[in-house]
């Protein structure tokens, strides 16, 4: 008898996610070598309260697998549950859970920490002989997770900061009295998504003028003297920052909140902070502006390339575990910039787990406050085409399993 | 000889106004009956200054007109200048360069306080004799314009909330823990943005749960007591808040700036005050989030509808001033629903000037917290079909004209 599919998403939400999950199902199905197809509700806190439902019943048709893979968040939800050291009891609950479904292939798309969760679980399967093979399938807007040319969710995420900054400098440019925009970008320790925004500058664009990233120390000296320089060019300067930038001593620019269950702190407020700065130190009109939530929830902005290769990697996985593998996470590996071609990698889940990667120092220039043009050269293959989607009502028409989705079986 | 016509923008950005003044360079091109096509950089300000541009030089070309109709915020900039009472040395000053361009027409493309401009500048010409026919061309996202069904601008922004607003709603239901989400909204004393939220519905999402519109005073017993009740039907509630809801004092519920030159007093933090009481109310997850600037310059997602109507709008204040009218304010009416069908009226410029159009009150009901199927009906037509630009580098083609523009003439 074939054995069975458990699929389960877990930290941030993306755009690209879904898309990831419904490769997955599409190539499951279309392989017809397993047996039941199983997802579980909420990540790993669903598996251990059994939370399981029947993907064929809820995506087996073309129609709503074509709605999930344009929709944006987690159809089958999401927890921050981190899976303790071994040994604890709470592996063989999960032995026993598995065991009773029958679950032979198990997936798992999430960002660091999810792989974590595949790295802990696969050495635990392996050290107790259960032959069930983990697959972690990248997914994060931050793309930090190492092994992988980039992750599903990044080139989304870039298309969607580059096009907001170009239009928040169109509307900055209506008055001529100077003033200065700061916009405050997603990624705590990865200035991923903050370099994104050079890709609003064209020939005629030269707005962002000033990009601080997370891995260089910041200077506030530094940085009001830039903005005054660059006011002398420009009218209307366009900064951005990411939320994670940190003083040379360490602590965090923005004010910080309580840290969650991964001892990551929440941050907000680098945009206000640095507009009270700026606000004293020159005579303008100062906003500061948050993208916010939109940088990963905006499915209406996704990238076309981004989303086909989320759910080209779901696919790959699943022909990853038939043809063996386990312990391991998916990754791409680029061929060629020109055109832009990738191939896809499978590599030891252990090098992926627990590391983040953070924006070379040599793509960082003008002290720390720009990005160089191979930072803008490797992202823009990334955030090409705009995703096809369906509108019904003049928006666009989402899947919400929610409501829909079997009793737990 | 035939008179030249003069263009210009005022007020606040739209993603609707470039269409509008694609409209008018487009029908003043096609009906070959007048002379020069200037356009005022900055508005009246500009016409002051004599920052006066050849159109026919900048968007004379076909390729730059479609570019000009996609593009968001103002390609000539706008001003806040607002018209003294006459008599005024300033309407002296302004005869004198109108007679200088030998303007026949003037056409400024903005909201209320442009119309007030557009009303004293047609009665001084009038009263002076100067055939100089003055025409408003209506844009504002906040809908307000009286003697219109509705105004260029709003229904893209309108699209832009309900999408965004379904995108937040994805967003918050990947975790089981309740949550209390607060959206700010734009729309100082009219609510048309805040109910566009309403249009996020369907028949398997039901947020957004609660609506604050500003047309009704604004009590925080009531609103904490709906939260509560929601919950208990919702584990993620989705609150939309107008940023200028006020209590039943008239204060309003947001901290307050200065007022700008029209006695506007700039609002934020509605989303952060609401937030505070909640999470004293309540033992739950609350984030406040504000939609901001994007509202009005995301022509990433403009309405087909909205944009196309703006350049038709444009093109039929030509028509009129062809026809000989001036002191006018060029306005939609709904002819039908279904099918969606508008025709064009003009209407008297001091009818349409200086006065809000808020939302009905019998339109809101839940004790001031949601809006009824009419609004909805009303709105739905207008936010319909996405607009076609095309992409350069995975990013829209704005046009950019800054650097462009001739020198003035």
């Amino acid at each position: 008898m074939a054995k069975n599919i458990l699929v389960g998403q877990s930290g941030g939400p993306t755009v690209a996610i879904n898309a990831s999950l419904a490769g997955v199902i599409r190539e499951a199905l279309w392989s017809n070598s397993f047996g039941e197809i199983y997802g579980a509700l909420n990540g790993l806190e669903g598996i251990l309260a059994r939370n399981i439902i029947d993907l064929r019943t809820c995506f087996g048709q073309w129609e709503t697998l074509e709605q999930l893979h344009v929709t944006p968040s987690m159809a089958l939800g999401s927890c921050r549950y981190k899976l303790p050291e071994f040994p604890n009891e709470v592996f063989g609950k999960l032995r026993k859970i598995f065991t009773d479904y029958d679950i032979g292939y198990f997936f798992y798309i999430g960002g660091n920490d999810s792989m974590d969760t595949v790295a802990k679980l696969s050495d635990y399967f392996r050290e107790v002989g259960e032959p069930i093979r983990c697959i972690g399938i990248p997914k994060t807007i931050d793309n930090d997770l190492p092994c992988t040319d980039h992750t599903p969710g990044f080139g989304s995420a870039a298309k969607y900061i580059a096009t907001t900054i170009a239009e928040i400098a169109h509307d900055s440019a209506v008055y001529t009295m100077p003033s200065v925009t700061i916009v405050e970008i997603m990624g705590r320790n990865a200035g991923w998504l903050t370099a994104a925004a050079a890709l609003a500058r064209t020939e005629s664009r030269s707005a962002p003028h000033i990009i601080c990233l997370p891995e260089v120390p910041f200077n506030l000296d530094t940085f009001i003297e830039a903005v005054g320089e660059k006011m002398k060019s420009h009218e209307q300067v366009i900064a951005v920052a990411s939320e994670g930038i940190r003083y040379e001593d360490g602590s965090y620019v923005s004010s910080s909140d309580a840290a969650d269950a991964f001892g990551h702190v929440s941050l907000a407020g680098v945009g206000n902070v640095l507009k009270e700065s700026v606000s004293k130190a020159f005579h303008c009109k100062v906003r500061s502006l948050e993208l916010g939530i939109l940088q990963r929830a905006a499915a209406h902005l996704a990238s076309e390339v981004d989303i086909n290769e989320a759910e080209a990697i779901g696919r790959q996985a699943v022909k990853a575990a038939l043809q063996g593998h386990g312990g391991v996470m998916m990754a791409f590996r680029r061929l060629s910039d020109r055109p832009y071609k990738i191939g896809y990698d499978i590599v030891d889940i252990h090098k992926a787990a627990n590391r983040e990667k953070t924006v070379p120092l040599s793509w960082i220039h003008s002290a720390g406050l720009d990005v160089t043009q191979e930072m803008v050269d490797y992202i823009r293959p990334l955030i090409q085409g705009r995703l096809t989607y369906v509108e019904d009502g003049g928006i666009p028409d989402y899947c919400w399993p929610d409501n829909h989705l079997p009793v737990c079986i």
